[in-house]
């Protein structure tokens, strides 16, 4: 079953040896574009198309209507936080027990306040995203305990492996965020393994991260790992983490993720309340009983956020699957997730807060075909519905059970494609390329023709994975398919890694800052 | 490089025996559930989702008038064909050698007399088709020499061959059309092996088929073995068959398939008119200019079906793929050629014609991952962007090179997800789910409320090549990918197989045609 992992944060460094030597430089940016095609690393995608509505606005607003109506009659649970029902209380909600339920149009209403975009600063100002709009940012994998690759098969995640990702991600030219747990560093213990993720997203890369959210005080851990970074003044008054709420559904909020959330809040962190639904277990089988679902449990959960502090980023976030009927297990690449993921995403614009969904999710055991299927089938509907941030864009397996060294260089590829089509079209001279018809006019070809020799290096998006050689020369390089291409590929990247320079000062002060929380208590592995 | 493959075509009976014992009925249709989840077999699919538009009515506008341009300055050219030329000329084109222009305007204005939607019928009534409108039909894969499967590798196709893939696209639920050259026989000689792959899609199965467009006389075999089935005065005043006529791009129509075409359009076949282009050799590079030089030649293709009998049904086809810059051979699955399909798809429909691209391409020598990846990265644009005529939905690799027995059942599968996508939401108060919601309540679960246990059976679309157990009990079942779960299912499939009915006058008609045919000739092997 997919697992809803966790996290800890620290942070890059801001201000000091910030360029690093990641893209945007010269040798860089053409090793980039060498090794995977004519995509040089971007901060973001700013998407050039349209999002793809399929919902009428009348659909959207029956949906809307009918989270209303679960808000109102049914309620939220908000578990084990005294002081969240005191706020809903005097907010005007009706609380029973931990029971909630809102006057019509209270969530809505709150949520007014959440910006409709944001910046998450990085370390390096140059990797900086912006969450909203008509941005998209690719993420890593998070929260698997196990790892993958083609000769170690599946074992437990270690601190290696989580260092590993982090480099990976960092070197791909269409992952835009380090991302939070990587994969589970299951040799470190469960207390203590939050400062050595967070460490690792610092020292060995540049762009924006995830924070703790497995405990109160591992958020607290994250805010004052980032404040020795970019200074206190700046973390209260910017975003430089974001973090993954997920609501216990159905319609139940518990104390741990609200703790985190308050914590978040309270600094002007971001927070994406996400409910977790696997159809027919967490919300009902259909679709739109789904999107109702999770709308009502999500404006729940970002109006608590508006509560804990007015203005504070907060992002709509949707994560659906279905179970098997054989096994009861989570299934992905399905039809009906992504009809989920198209309406929620329509759902998230006109409440005007940013969307979280999708990714390159898949149920295989291996990166098979199964495994590609089923992750472009998510990500297709994750670009065209138009998500804004996109968790598990790369590297995720088994439902989330393991992060796959080989399928995180399969999917970081697959990113690049979709980051080129969400460029839209070039309508310019150039591109309607009236003269090259002119030029080469019937029966000939435009192999040799000036326009295509000026535009040929740009043109087409080029694979670094795809094997496009005759069949010939394929047998004669091996015979591979792309699982075993990939294995290459991640071990060269791995082999070719350079860290981006972090000033030592504050290389120190967050060492010491983990050495000191380490001594503090005992360690503890489950 | 892909091929750009024939047919032959004879065709099904119709009016005897014609029920068969294909799906619809009881037992087939449940074992087709079970073999294929949720979805049986369907006639075609009647989308319920809007298509995806990127481009605007002012960006499709240049787009046109570019084309224009295109036929009237450039012009295109008929080659060996002086009665096409002596039509034109008629027609008030400018007629210089084999170079036509075109008034602006004059090719539009000859589409006018084309059907927007039209019935292709099959003989088993309850398997025609509709192709136009808001209807997607999936055809097997078109024209390759070669097959492959696990054992076998890849190896010359055979008769044989070409058998069993009728017989795995008849009992496919999603595919819904016997194709065309689904492989070549190489091992009958090429003068003759139309009649034997007609007879195929005849006796093997009961659904559309496509006639051959290698030589006009084949197209005339076609028509005479139709109307052996069908009716003299049926086939002239109907549509049985629908066929393959490509362009030369650039700007070209040669006297092969300008004789093809001129045959099917006389009967009131089907021609579906197609510009082949690989971007940067027979087309700019650039996507405007593709869909620029598509439109022109398919204008000119399809205005001169309407030349040759005004109101004979036609489909505006656009085959876009781009090349390796390392190795020239043809790419798939990547972004460029989606945005032509989504653009042609807006360009067709502007022009009231039906549209025909797309198909699961791929240049992968195997079915892995990448085969999987390019395939759904054009499946997908296929079915948002609107197609009606979908050749190449099951069983292309390697550039359209190689038919293989496992890409056919994974394709099938992806065709299965995408006739259910295709299905839209259920807005009813049942797809609602506010029983359910209210009946389960906060910290529960779905699993066993009435809601999911009335729709659980139905609620997911189930895939047959998807392994969705548990790592445990997937290396119990041996570890295996999906091209090896592959293997066994086509294996069981052809096993299973049993043929429609064919009354037996009919057949022996059609073999007595094929034997005299046969005779009239020496065989020809080039």
């Amino acid at each position: 079953m997919a697992r809803i992992a966790e996290i800890d944060g620290t942070q890059p460094v801001r201000g000091e040896g910030r360029r690093g030597r990641r893209s945007g430089g010269g040798a860089d940016a053409r090793r980039a574009l060498r090794s995977s095609g004519t995509v040089a690393k971007k901060r973001f995608i700013e998407r050039q198309i349209p999002p793809y509505e399929i919902l009428s606005e009348e659909n959207l607003a029956l949906i809307e209507e009918n989270a209303e109506t679960v808000l109102n009659e049914i309620g939220i649970e908000f578990r084990d936080d005294p002081e969240a029902l005191a706020m809903w209380k005097d907010a005007g909600a009706d609380v029973q027990g931990e029971r909630v339920r809102f006057p019509r149009g209270l969530c809505r209403k709150l949520c007014e306040t959440i910006p409709s975009s944001f910046t998450q600063h990085a370390r390096n100002p140059e990797r900086s995203v912006e969450v909203g709009g008509n941005n998209t940012v690719f993420a890593p994998v998070y929260g698997p305990p196990f790892v993958r690759d083609l000769e170690g098969g599946r074992r437990y995640a270690t601190i290696q492996d989580f260092q590993n990702f982090v480099k990976l991600a960092y070197m791909s030219p269409s992952v835009h965020h380090s991302g939070g747990t990587v994969c589970e560093p299951v040799d470190v213990p469960v207390n203590k393994r939050h400062l050595d993720m967070v460490y690792a997203h610092l020292r060995y890369s540049d762009m924006p991260f995830m924070g703790s959210v497995t405990a109160p005080e591992r958020a607290e851990d994250s805010v004052a790992m980032a404040k020795l970074v970019f200074g206190d003044d700046f973390v209260e008054n910017n975003t430089v983490m974001i973090n993954l709420i997920n609501a216990n559904s159905p319609m139940t909020f518990d104390g741990t993720m609200l703790g985190a959330l308050k914590v978040y809040a309270r600094h002007n962190q971001a927070c994406i309340v996400t409910p977790f639904i696997l159809s027919g277990a967490m919300a009902p089988v259909t679709p739109v009983g789904v999107m109702t679902q999770t709308l009502a449990e999500a404006l729940a959960g970002l109006a608590f956020t508006q509560l804990v502090r007015p203005g504070a980023p907060a992002v709509l976030g949707s994560f659906a699957s279905s179970i098997s009927m054989q096994s009861g297990a989570p299934t992905f690449g399905t039809p009906e997730p992504a009809l989920v993921l198209y309406g929620m995403a329509a759902l998230a614009r006109r409440l005007g807060v940013p969307f979280r969904s999708g990714g390159s999710l898949c149920g295989s055991k291996l990166p098979d075909a199964q495994a590609a299927h089923e992750s472009t089938q998510t990500l297709m509907p994750t670009v065209l519905g138009g998500v804004n941030f996109v968790l598990h864009a790369a590297g995720w397996l088994e439902g989330g059970l393991v992060s796959s060294y080989e399928k995180f260089i399969i999917d970081a590829d697959q990113l690049g494609m979709m980051q080129t089509f969400a460029g839209g079209y070039d309508l310019s001279e150039n591109g309607q390329a009236m003269d090259a018809i002119r030029e080469v006019g019937p029966g000939s070809h435009f192999l040799g023709c000036a326009h295509t020799r000026a535009n040929f290096e740009t043109a087409f998006y080029r694979s670094n994975i795809a094997d496009n050689n005759s069949f010939e020369q394929w047998e004669a390089d091996g015979a591979l398919d792309a699982f075993q291409r990939a294995n290459g590929i991640y071990k060269k990247m791995l082999a070719d890694y350079e860290a981006p320079a972090l000033a030592p000062s504050i290389d120190e002060a967050l060492k010491a800052f983990i050495a000191e929380r380490k001594a503090s208590e005992p360690d503890a592995f489950s």
